[in-house]
């Protein structure tokens, strides 16, 4: 497992070992049993510029070559999020019949918009399946701050409630970051408070919660092969909920990492420089195929619904990335919907478990 | 003092108009009259990618060219610093003259490395200087961490200390992050606690201290007149104490920025992409004149401390950038000594004054 971190030779292995073993100790690593990705502080190695991993051994693990007639890998996030999700029901399943505990996690959902509905029917469902338990606060538009704050702190202080979250967007009158505040540390799934994501940036530091979306695009990286230490990663957007600590944590893989912005100069010329290009802007095609360089990974975190009569629920979902000319010249790609969207869901209930299993201390 | 940040047009301004005016009200936004940087969350710009900063407008506001002929200006950090300090104890004096009170700075020192003894000796003076109350507790290398604990406990219940450090590096036997994590928030005037980060990190938050190293590039470049919006940044090195949250900063000013490490590939080549390079590695000439881009400019962090029996103190200290060859291309660089070293401990003071300011809610 900790093998794609540690081809930096003999330093690098020792730190990591180091690191790996102080943590073993601690009760939360369970998830890393789940997953590809390790620890974050295991992955900390020594900034020593005198020992620089040399190019060439860099370039033995360089992504698949490609020739104009590829068509990229799809990134298959619906399977891969599906073997997770049958891990986490096993897990939890061993959880009730060890302890007679089960996880739960409580969503507020404010307003009527059509795609939080959607999102938020999704995890409830997805839930239901890996037989965590859950409970939906359903808010109407014109409820008040306060009835905001007293549901998060019935969430808060309910001890078989172990993650609670926030849908967001929250209407626009409402300050999302003072509600946000309210949450408790410990049952903070979507992993957005500040002090998780301080965490998340700095070395040596292990935040409580990965943020979903981001902690899911790792995965896919990982599960596909794709080497990220020492590589080019492009971040295209810059949210609080993705783009950023999506860029954190791609910087503690140890890639060499560029955030886009709208006030980006030249986008396209600094994404075509990249190995792995992560878009999560929200803005249909626009990373078109000139965007990228030849055998890159593209992982599409954009979901931007439009509508169409043709399909079944009145309306489809396009991604950042125009899939048709991303595929020639791509070395693999996730497709929009099946990509990422999966994954967050999957890491939402990986969350979740893990601050049960932290709650009733059961390994 | 906005309008460095306001030439993205209307979009722009408007937005940064309302954070300021909305960080008007709180009272730790005192500080703003003494730098040219603003609150940052009146940086947060709305992310709209169909309303791109357009590309000659860039060109615009670019940094001034060069010729073979140029040599590069330098930026005094010495003389800046001055000023700002010269500024401190003037508010240090009206606040006493006021209130009777005075800001106070309480520092703890681990063993006996030279280098801290140094630097503790030269914030102890500047305090002297700025009319600031310090103490400065030094512990013996051989001293436990219950010991460090204890002097971190004294100075943060002392109602007439406002900002407390502990000076780093600790000898490696100490758990440096758990001693930081005991350091009351409120008087963390190194801005190193996690939610500081994430706070400094995260859109729409404001931490309630910003490092001081990072603090003090971004006041040079904007005292130098340079524009850091839209500007590619390329950040050598990524410690957590200046690499990082200089990174976040830069992100946060609009910068497109890029972090390089000793896991990079080819490191000159992406800091020859850049309009402004920070360097804080700690590594004597590692960035040399072709690393740099022809009229970049160049902020030298790096210290490092060189024997020399033919200097006055009997060694003389060397940044990461070459200088004799960074003026060559660049189109300004500070020097080291005399650059970024005295904007560090400007701000630390400049962060015990706000500190101060905010615990007896003095505007």
């Amino acid at each position: 497992m900790l093998a794609a971190v540690l081809r930096g030779g003999e330093l690098t292995l020792q730190t990591s070992l180091r690191s790996w073993r102080a943590l073993s100790s601690i009760a939360y690593n369970g998830s890393y049993r789940l997953l590809k990705s390790p620890p974050l502080v295991s992955l900390d190695l020594l900034e020593d510029w005198t020992r620089r991993v040399d190019q060439d051994h860099l370039e033995n693990v360089a992504i698949p070559k490609t020739s104009n007639q590829l068509t990229a890998a799809l990134i298959d996030g619906k399977t891969i999020a599906e073997e997770i999700r049958s891990e986490i029901a096993d897990e939890v399943r061993r959880m009730k019949s060890s302890i007679g505990k089960t996880p739960g996690l409580a969503v507020i959902l404010v307003g009527d918009r059509r795609d939080c509905q959607i999102y938020v029917r999704n995890k409830i469902l997805a839930c239901e399946e890996a037989g965590i338990r859950s409970e939906v606060e359903e808010l109407p538009e014109s409820c008040s701050e306060d009835e905001i704050l007293s549901a998060l702190k019935t969430f808060n202080e309910n001890p078989e409630i172990h993650g609670v979250l926030v849908q967001l967007p929250l209407p626009e009158r409402f300050d999302e970051g003072k509600i946000l505040s309210r949450l408790q540390l410990e049952k903070d799934v979507d992993g957005f408070h500040p002090l998780n994501m301080g965490n998340l940036a700095l070395k040596g530091r292990e935040p409580l919660f990965i943020p979903c979306t981001p902690k899911g695009c790792i995965e896919l990286l990982l599960r596909s092969g794709v080497e990220i230490m020492g590589k080019r990663a492009v971040v295209i957007g810059r949210s609080n909920i993705v783009g950023l600590p999506t860029s954190l944590l791609l910087q503690r893989y140890h890639a060499t990492v560029t955030v886009l912005h709208a006030f980006t100069k030249n986008p396209e010329t600094i994404a075509r420089e990249a190995d792995i290009v992560v878009a999560a802007v929200g803005m249909p095609n626009l990373v078109r195929g000139s965007w990228l360089k030849p055998g890159a990974v593209v992982i599409d975190v954009g979901t931007y619904p439009v509508e169409d009569p043709s399909s079944d629920h009145g309306y489809r979902i396009l991604g950042d990335v125009c899939y048709e000319e991303a595929v020639k010249v791509a070395s693999a790609v996730t497709p929009v919907p099946g990509g990422v969207g999966p994954m967050t869901v999957a890491m939402l209930l990986l969350n979740t478990l893990e601050s049960a299993k932290r709650f009733y201390d059961f390994v």
